[in-house]
């Protein structure tokens, strides 16, 4: 770190224009590429179509007024994907009308933007900007809009150039480094686009000051800034704290930012910066998602985000072009079906050309979390081939800041293609003006952040933390152990903050056993405390739940909710059913398999089946099921869960196979702090599987 | 028809095995079909690696014991597959190792057939058979063993034969023609089956006479019987009156019994009789899918059936090979995937290998139900590609026997890939054992088959015709108009008889106008009335509420039945708010692009939101929502409808567009028995659409 600080020193290459994602070098090659790739092809005439498509309308610079998805909104954002296009379309074609229309576009914001005020509609709880409701937006509009400008400088007189930058880029370079000074300094991703957006600025119009406060904080002490940021924001093992919804829309201005770095000032080798960090973020988000390409949405996040996303198809073509060219990267940017138009995008397209793509590399593994990666971590165990992938998520992570949910031990079950069990995400109908101008909605802090909603353990009908992020944002679990041993893959933590008083300690495996062709997800959940509490472990499923140990009762003439609070208050308690038992199953059929979800415990519970929507006037939420083993009163409590994964169903022959379950006889033999044995029995085999917390040689006996 | 009993005669050609899909004369040009046509080398594997399973397992033949989806009716539905496609794979590589698995496994049938029972598990309100619950079972299991026979017959020593012949085949036909007689003669799909398996049989074992009895009855009098079948089951259309999921079903007994009689008795031209029916059948059958290749799920129906299903492999196969080549036919084989490793699937593979594929050719179509063509009908509208398409199906049709629902004039609505406005289908698990056998459940006749299931009106909480099939089967809406222009299609259809005293009119129409993109759907419903009722409209649809022009609230505490009987009792009232302004929208978010319904009406109404559930005891029922415009007591009573389909969501770049409705000020101007007159503005221009009832020649005018 010291070393690097001596090394950064104010020399800036000689300025060149176009010199961020597409280089003036590179132009000519580029052109080439974009007749002789099929990818790059594609994604140039994409690209040319969007510019020309610009073209025929007006340029049009509203006045800003809506909030986000309203209409001014989407036609700032428009205009910077506009420029954008027509900046890339110009340096290709050589064609000159997609030049004006930039400056003609720049010259209109820059005889208006000042006399904007800060935007009327502001966002709740966030900073404004000016062109948009929080000044988040104005840093992303300017991190793609400098791009469109370094793109055409050259066709643009000295004179208006002066225009742009006195009416426009300096007043907002003061605005985001001085107005937004609180925010630039903040490590927070929001403090990355503006960094990132002033360092660009700062390169393009070769005003160095502004690249080193970008790199080194408003100070230049390197207390804050770019290299803060990277410092703090991510574990060693390239994890960002919010989550991988977060995580990839940080990336963007991280990687985007080091791509102009590392063009105008290669000799700081920020891709090699803190052992290759942004390469392994990159690899990690693409770790964090299914198979499917859709990322893992634990805390807010949109659902069907996939990796297709803009932002990693940067972060790959970087990754690949500029840090290190891993073949299975190729494939990714294939699904992508598109490249940057750009120096690294025709690298990809190129050896995609010649056909050296191979399958991502999906690998089961424990990703750390926390600046030095002790703030517990995200567990994935991962079985098949990436067809049809089991795929179990862990999250024993730190709380992940204001977006985090709270949801310490939660588990996330994918197979088939398809959620099995699944997190709800967050509550948010993003860019939908109607639903609160695509913001999150209420129901996402009174339902998608608490406890109920997730697959773990709720004790008191009470959220973790009490459902307090900065009490949360504390402390983190611990993880005990992680293996990955491919008939055996384990992950353990322990969870002692979440509620004072009680331990909570769960202990998931995907254990391939020779009676079967798919692994059991053995999953133990443990609750140690000296007094009583009322224990729920939720479990929300997708499908339809088909068969069952025990006659389910469904209420027939009247819904009530389940609770009052945290959460609680939005479940509608479909049937209630006391499981004598203490141990028993459920079947469901999803997406022509079936689940069968075996369970013991060590004292009686009820059997509880959910829906969502109660509480919930402006009908926002979206449909959701869950079944709850709720031990009423307990000091001890241990869950022993058993995911089957079998049998098939065709609706097209109309045939049905391995319907029935193999497993049965679960058995909790004994459960205490430091030790667990069980039982259960597949087909006529008997098994024994014991954990053993206090000794990692040993950790799991399975017999 | 009297023209093809004179030439009909007992006169069978000199017996060769194998006859019917794959003969003896072109046995060589399948086997190297198999080495040159990709689909037919797949199509073959296929059934090859399935023999090749089946050779490594024992011969199982278990004493029929279990219901529906249980093991050995699972068993003995697997023996005849297995029978069939080692009958196959022993023609196509010459191994008689297949051959003695079928002779063994008909050998034990043969042993044990005899000493059967009626099948101890008898399906409620149907004929048991003996090796499985219902004789349907039975019919459709020798209808695929018999084929395997044939194909392995030259194999088996004669004196074998012999005892297959006598402990299985004559007994079963004796079984099927004596002990089933009343299904033989029954103009039913169940004695199409019966009639195919009995015709094979004669023609396979040469018994003219049985093949005689198929074809004209038992008494041989063609009062029953195929072709009686063929003039009495389907429309002059080629419509099944049961409806498209049964129609596949139907269809192949017809289409193979129709290729055997043209093996043996080419003289009888069967694929001409009545105007090449069967080809029409076929076609129909491939209409009555959405773009997706899924059935439209009218009546009692399992969703996700496609044209993938065997039958219409079957079908196409023979359509194109034995039939007329349309070449857009060739494009469902291909989606298909598998052609019949037969003399026409030869045909099939090779010509789509040459490449003479088209896009499937679906067509905005009126198809008309009854025998004779005069009971009502199905009104389908297309507008858009087969990767992108809006269609309408208006329903019309006559009671469709048992499995029809009470759904006259009932709607759906499909549009870019997925169900907007859809159809409920059947409540049924098929083959899940746990849920009733696999059976339909008791809810498919309290609540799928019920009118309030489905889009379309419900007059005084009770659903058409009181829910009494026998009733419903004698009367039939009639169709008043359709047209199929481009930029206009139409149907119009009035039912009278559903409930007394009240006359039911719809007419929905797929209007393109200038101002919008994609097509609106104008539907107007109009009930006439000398005295007061309640008229429910309800629309279900997929995906989520994201507006609506008055603010709805959600019931937060409680949810209470809709109702007691005829299906409300099943449906959950999550709010309910009185529209003053008679007129208002919704706005639904379903697949990334947005669905406005506007509605007017000529009283006030109530908007209910509605969800489904209520007094399902065993969870049985699958998530739906609706709302419903509820007008609480008026006489005469019209529903103007417009869906707009507009704008889109990318959840992946996080963009918005389109997201606002261009309609609005829906104005009913007047409504009686001879016209209806109506306007609406789309954008700035106001529009006026009437309807005139009593003028063909301009059934619908618009300025």
């Amino acid at each position: 770190m010291a070393m690097f600080c001596l090394m950064f020193a104010l020399r800036i290459s000689a300025q060149e224009h176009p010199g961020i994602m597409l280089t003036k070098k590179n132009i000519e090659a580029v052109r080439k590429g974009t007749d002789t790739y099929p990818l790059l092809k594609k994604s140039y005439q994409k690209v040319k179509a969007d510019a020309d498509k610009a073209l025929v309308e007006s340029v049009n610079v509203p006045t800003p007024k809506d909030a986000g998805g309203g209409a001014t909104h989407e036609q700032h954002k428009k205009n910077y994907t506009n420029m954008l296009n027509c900046g890339v379309a110009y340096q290709i074609s050589g064609d000159k009308k997609y030049a004006t229309y930039v400056e003609s576009m720049l010259l209109k914001y820059a005889a208006d933007y000042n006399k904007w005020p800060l935007h009327p509609k502001r966002k709740e709880n966030h900073q404004a900007g000016k062109i948009f409701w929080q000044s988040l937006n104005d840093f992303v509009w300017q991190v793609y809009t400098i791009q469109g400008y370094d793109m055409v400088y050259e066709a643009i007189s000295p004179k208006n150039r002066e225009i742009i930058n006195a009416g426009l880029f300096e007043p907002m370079l003061k605005f985001f480094t001085v107005d937004c000074k609180e925010t630039f300094d903040k490590i927070h991703n929001h403090g990355t686009w503006d960094i990132a957006a002033v360092g660009m600025t700062g390169y393009v119009l070769n005003k160095p000051e502004y690249v080193q406060m970008a790199i080194k904080g408003s100070a230049k002490d390197g207390k804050t800034g770019y290299l803060a940021q990277i410092d703090q924001l991510f574990s060693p093992d390239g994890y960002y704290t919010e989550g991988p919804y977060y995580q990839r829309y940080a990336l963007l201005p991280f990687i985007i930012f080091a791509k102009a770095i590392n063009n105008f000032q290669p000799e700081l080798k920020i891709f090699e910066y803190r052992n290759q960090l942004l390469a392994k973020a990159i690899n990690t988000s693409l770790q964090l998602t299914y198979t499917d390409g859709t990322f893992f949405p634990i805390n807010d996040a949109i659902k069907s985000k996939t990796y297709e996303t803009p932002e990693l198809v940067y972060g790959v073509d970087i990754a690949y072009a500029d840090i290190k060219p891993l073949p299975d990267l190729l494939s990714v940017a294939e699904r992508q079906a598109e490249v940057v138009v750009s120096d690294a995008g025709l690298k990809v397209a190129a050896d995609l050309y010649a056909g050296m793509a191979t399958p991502f590399s999906y690998r089961p593994q424990l990703i750390k979390d926390g600046a030095n990666g002790k703030e517990g971590g995200l567990g994935i165990l991962r079985y098949g081939s990436n067809e049809d992938q089991q795929v179990l998520l862990i999250k024993a992570a730190s709380q992940g800041m204001g977006h985090g949910h709270f949801d310490r031990l939660n588990l996330l079950y994918y197979d088939n293609g398809v959620e099995i069990l699944p997190d709800y995400g967050s509550a948010r109908f993003i860019n939908i003006e109607s639903k609160k101008g695509g913001d999150y909605l209420p129901e996402n802090k009174s339902w998608a952040k608490q406890t109920v909603a997730h697959n773990t353990l709720v004790v008191d009908q009470t959220s973790h933390h009490k459902g307090n992020s900065d009490v949360a944002q504390k402390s983190y679990p611990e993880v005990l152990y992680f293996k990955s041993d491919n008939n055996l893959q384990v992950v353990s933590a322990a969870e002692r903050n979440a509620y004072p008083g009680v331990e909570m300690i769960r202990t998931t495996a995907l254990l391939k056993v020779a009676e079967l062709k798919k692994p059991l997800v053995i999953d133990v959940f443990q609750a140690l405390s000296e007094k009583p509490h009322q224990y729920d472990l939720p479990f929300w499923y997708k499908g339809h739940i088909v068969d069952a140990s025990l006659k389910i009762s469904g209420f027939t003439d009247q819904l009530k909710p389940l609770g009052e609070n945290y959460g609680y208050q939005h479940i509608w308690l479909n049937a209630e059913q006391l499981v004598k038992e203490k141990a028993g199953y459920l079947s469901i059929l999803n997406n022509k398999r079936f689940y069968t979800i075996h369970f013991a415990t060590d004292n009686e519970v009820n059997l509880k089946v959910l829906s969502l929507g109660a509480n919930d006037p402006d009908m926002s939420l979206v449909e959701s099921k869950a079944f709850m083993l709720s031990a009423p009163k307990s000091n001890n409590q241990t869950f022993f869960n058993i995911i089957e994964t079998h049998g098939r169903t065709n609706t097209v022959s109309e045939t049905t196979t391995g319907a029935s379950s193999a497993l049965s006889d679960l058995r909790i033999i004994s459960s205490d702090k430091k030790q667990v044995t069980l039982s259960f029995k597949v087909k006529q085999k008997v098994y024994t599987y014991q954990i053993n917390y206090q000794n990692k040689e040993n950790f799991i006996k399975l017999n």
